[in-house]
């Protein structure tokens, strides 16, 4: 008997992360020969104060167990933590929390209780929907950039080599090469797009700056000349509008370019610059220790100086009324992905989300942050990134990690946790659209990951000369299917970041961000997202807002079902995956009313327990009436 | 690679609970690739209060990984908790608390950090030494008390008969039958003990009582007439002394018994007590919600009442300077035990510290705390048991569940953990007399839980029926002699349950408390016994105050070393147990100027791994010279 867990609605209600102000109803059930005098409710509050609460003898639960109850309404947001004491005929004794936020004595961690600002909501538009990330020299090329190749830049002629990975000959990776994919490019490609169901496109950066990645801006306010112009943009959000697709662009403000209008170390802006002239408008953006080669930077990256995000100048510039946070979105983005978030003071992540919604209430902040983003902690404080007033969503490195760790062997049970934590400690307002990527440009890409030779400790020499065996490429491909199942049907939105869907590999940066294979696709692959996207749509109803509950985690199969209450009862899609070579069993599962959808067929011709074969799936979508008890 | 592990001293040194005022200094090892800007060491003070401590990059660790390092000095005695958190390229990520003390990134846990009262000290006799618990009814009987039976009491006729299990007609058991061992019996058997190694008696209460069990005191100023009466104490505790061994009393200040002169619901005492007039002097201790009849009790048994600790009056009668805390210790005793510990105000059990040091310097005060009591929490503040002015030691019911789970199957490395964690949060001068036992008079009987077949949720009814099989019977003795010997080795004083060194069996209370079997003892294992006790003596320079380092804990083998420094290196002894019926195996151990002691022979007369026989094991000391570089 479980005493309680955090994730069953009988001892907490209601789950998940709560608004301010919402009263919270905690149950736990003791065995009646521990002789339980009183039990209590110890919180920690966002301050550290702990607050301790009685709680009361409601009732017997059967013969042999006692139900115990109380309330708590936090009032302020912030993280909560509590757990129980009891006192006992042994003395006090605490429940902390186990593994499935279930209740064990001897246990030492809290529970966490997540809250966010009622007042505040996140943009709907993405929710149901289909992210596609794109590097935007590497999608698809128009040709019509490459006619401006600016002079100091080299342009790959063939558009399916490997991006240069040998340092040059001060032993740096200059990341200069270019292949000339530009926002034409990527507009031609559109109603590819949107056959795969594409409801919002994140492109990395885009403004002008002189290395392939962007990251080093050195004008946030021009369009890089290698992608096109501020026309070609407009007319891209243009032209996905007309597909409902929205567009998120990447904002780097942590730091610029040294060779950029704003520092100009390299002298290519002229005489101004902070890096020249001490009376340079931009000099206060940044910190010199000594004026001028002695400056902070990115990760002592010279050519990455930071910027001090809270000089009244820089926020204005990016946050002001005419700032680059609404100009863009004047010219058709739908949001911003914030890099490194976590560098990024809170008060400058505050004016940025209301510069954001000021131009557009619709307009949606995500962060980059690769952890668990309601409990991260910067100097021993937590960060109040999904609290409200700050990011809207951010990218689930969490989820990524657990899908593709199932996939390569993980215990089934840890990897169910992993994603039952991430939806009880996020607000619902966020976790329905929550990025939900198994592979961006900073890791390796999924088909090389679940393949099973990963790079490891080898350097780039290996990683440039090495692709997956046939047999290696034909069991990730097997395993991309299932983790892109499941990233479609797990709360939040699935990302794909281009080319995955088309079986590209790739080991780290740079051979993760290779040209998209046009005319070389895997067209079955591309088929199976296709599908997939199609079954989000058709279910929408349910993908969108619907909850998650764990159906059975063992050995080498994950299930679970999405669900949402209907007038008469709950409609669900019930999702079985099994990852290994070998058939696999559910033991005595029985579903009623279950209308079969995809995959291995239910019920199994043979009855009896539930197989799955190898690499097997199975999708059901189940009706359940209220009983007359209530119950569905 | 580790990046941090708080139980070794290139990490963390000095290692475990600190005395206040100490200089403590943490170094973490990180892989240059993760590109570490900064980091910091995150230190919640007792008042909940975080600290953020600069670290300092200080050297390479290798090629691939740095070392940075920084020190704290906690100033004030509580517990500290602690972890790290790191600036990388990713962003921030934080370091704490896995299995093994060691760092994990994902893990949720901060390490404990035990600042004590370096000005306190614990008493020294016990060090080094070995406990014996006694039942006092059910140990030995001189024949001489049983000429003073009370009317109203019942003894059994027959030393070995059952004790009395079956509810009456009020369905109650009312623990009213008596063997009746005496004090004088005690005395007699004192030659026995001293065979076995004893240097301290540990009495369960002693005072006059109406039940068996003798926790519901009638008057804390009076032997039971059973046992004999005060000058039998003293003549047991003289007689004791002139054999090294030590009187420890139980002490229960909690409640009284109904029946007893302070209360005297029953009337046996006349005319006064809190229950029969408002006016008696003893009416302020209880706390009457509606005199005379409803009262707080100890678990609502009405034969308990609580008493009101912190009423001057009652604090005065047991912590004053004629109080019961020093009356006795002045008739012979040592010390005190304190029931149920958890339920006693702090200041009370500080006055009651200081009354017993008062009247001798070298008292002690044990208490009754059933899990880890360096971190236990009332309301969610954490007891100072063990900080100085409190505790000097306590049952250590964390070590017992180890070693019997060891034994019965556990996972050797989760066991080990769990003997370190004792190690790491326990003050050393709390740790070097910590009470391991392996079961009392609350427990069932160690052999009983070892020759496997433990009651689980069967009644009294199967209980008394029960007993090991031959076969049973057979694996539980080999099993309790291993136990015996990790409870010798292991950091702290061993106590014997009575009659668990004769082979007793019993389930719970009352079948864990029959008479000891003179004439009918496992001679065999008291032979084990005192060999244990001797090999206590004979190295009792390591096992008194030596440290503990794991050597290998896997599978069905537990193995360490407890070793101290010496001027010119360190000695040490080497301790493996094989818990399964099968061989089994220490890969690749070598240890140089290994003396052997005991178990199976070092090194194997086969080479290469080292082997145990099925339930083997190995003691060896070890002499370990300096090298040149200073490492032993």
């Amino acid at each position: 008997m479980t005493l309680f867990n955090s994730r069953n609605s009988i001892h907490r209600s209601p789950l998940g992360a709560v608004a301010d102000g919402t009263r919270v109803h905690f149950k736990i059930t003791l065995p009646r020969d521990m002789q339980c005098s009183a039990s209590y409710l110890l919180v920690q509050h966002p301050d550290n104060r702990i607050e301790c609460l009685d709680m009361f003898w409601c009732g017997m639960n059967g013969n042999d167990y006692e139900w115990w109850e109380c309330h708590f309404t936090p009032q302020k947001t912030g993280l909560y933590f509590y757990h129980f004491e009891l006192r006992t005929s042994r003395g006090r004794s605490v429940l902390k929390k186990d593994l499935g936020g279930e209740a064990r004595a001897g246990a030492r961690e809290d529970w966490q209780l997540t809250v966010y600002d009622g007042a505040y909501k996140t943009p709907d538009w993405l929710a149901g929907g289909i992210l596609y990330q794109i590097f935007p020299d590497r999608f698809a090329s128009s040709g019509k950039a490459k006619e401006n190749v600016p002079a100091d830049r080299t342009l790959h002629e063939n558009w399916l080599d490997q991006p240069d990975w040998k340092p040059n000959a001060q032993g740096i990776v200059t990341n200069s090469d270019f292949f000339g994919g530009d926002l034409k490019g990527i507009e031609e490609k559109l109603d590819y797009l949107a056959s795969l169901g594409v409801t919002c496109i994140y492109l990395n950066p885009i403004f002008e700056s002189h290395s392939n990645h962007r990251y080093d801006t050195a004008n946030y306010e021009k369009i890089d000349p290698l992608l096109g112009d501020e026309e070609d943009f407009r007319s891209l959000c243009a032209a996905a509008k007309e597909r409902n697709i929205h567009v998120l662009l990447d904002g780097v403000f942590n730091h610029t370019g040294s060779d950029s209008i704003y520092f100009n170390r390299e002298g290519r802006y002229g005489d101004g610059g902070a890096y020249r002239s001490q009376s340079s408008p931009y000099y206060p953006w940044y910190s010199f220790r000594s004026w001028p080669n002695d400056y902070e930077c990115w990760w002592n990256f010279i050519t990455l100086p930071n910027v001090r995000e809270e000089n009244p100048a820089y926020d204005n510039y990016i946050n002001g009324e005419d700032g680059i946070i609404r100009h863009w979105l004047e010219a058709g983005a739908s949001g911003w992905r914030l890099d490194v978030a976590d560098e990024l003071p809170d008060g400058f992540i505050d004016r940025l989300n209301r510069a954001a919604k000021a131009q557009d209430e619709n307009a949606m902040v995500l962060g980059e942050v690769w952890e668990d983003a309601s409990n991260k902690t910067a100097y021993g404080v937590h960060r109040r990134y999904l609290l409200g007033g700050q990011l809207d969503s951010v990218m689930n490195y969490p989820f990524r990690d657990a899908i593709l760790g199932f996939l390569l062997g993980e215990h089934a049970s840890l990897i169910m946790d992993r994603i039952e934590t991430i939806v009880e400690n996020y607000p619902p307002q966020v976790l329905r659209i929550l990025m939900n990527h198994i592979g961006t440009h900073d890791t390796e890409r999924a088909l090389t990951v679940l393949g099973g030779e990963p790079a490891g400790s080898r350097g780039r020499e290996w990683q440039s000369a090495h692709t997956l065996s046939p047999e290696q490429r034909e069991t990730g491909l097997e395993r991309i299917r299932l983790a892109a199942l499941l990233q479609f049907m797990l709360p939040g939105v699935p990302c794909i970041y281009y080319g995955d869907e088309a079986g590209m590999e790739g080991y780290r940066d740079p051979f993760n961000r290779a040209c998209y294979p046009w005319g070389h696709e895997d067209e079955d692959l591309i088929a199976w997202y296709r599908y997939l996207g199609l079954l989000r749509q058709e279910h929408g109803d349910i993908l969108k807002d619907g909850g998650l509950r764990s159906v059975y985690a063992h050995d080498n199969v994950l299930s679970f079902e999405r669900y949402v209450e209907t007038e008469g009862g709950e409609d669900a899609l019930f999702v079985a995956v099994n990852r290994s070579m070998e058939n696999a069993v559910i033991p005595g599962l029985h579903l009623d009313n279950a209308e079969f959808i995809f995959g291995a067929p239910y019920p199994n011709p043979a009855g009896g327990d539930f197989k799955l074969p190898p690499f097997g799936f199975t999708l059901l979508r189940i009706h359940r009436e209220k009983t007359e008890n209530g119950e569905s």
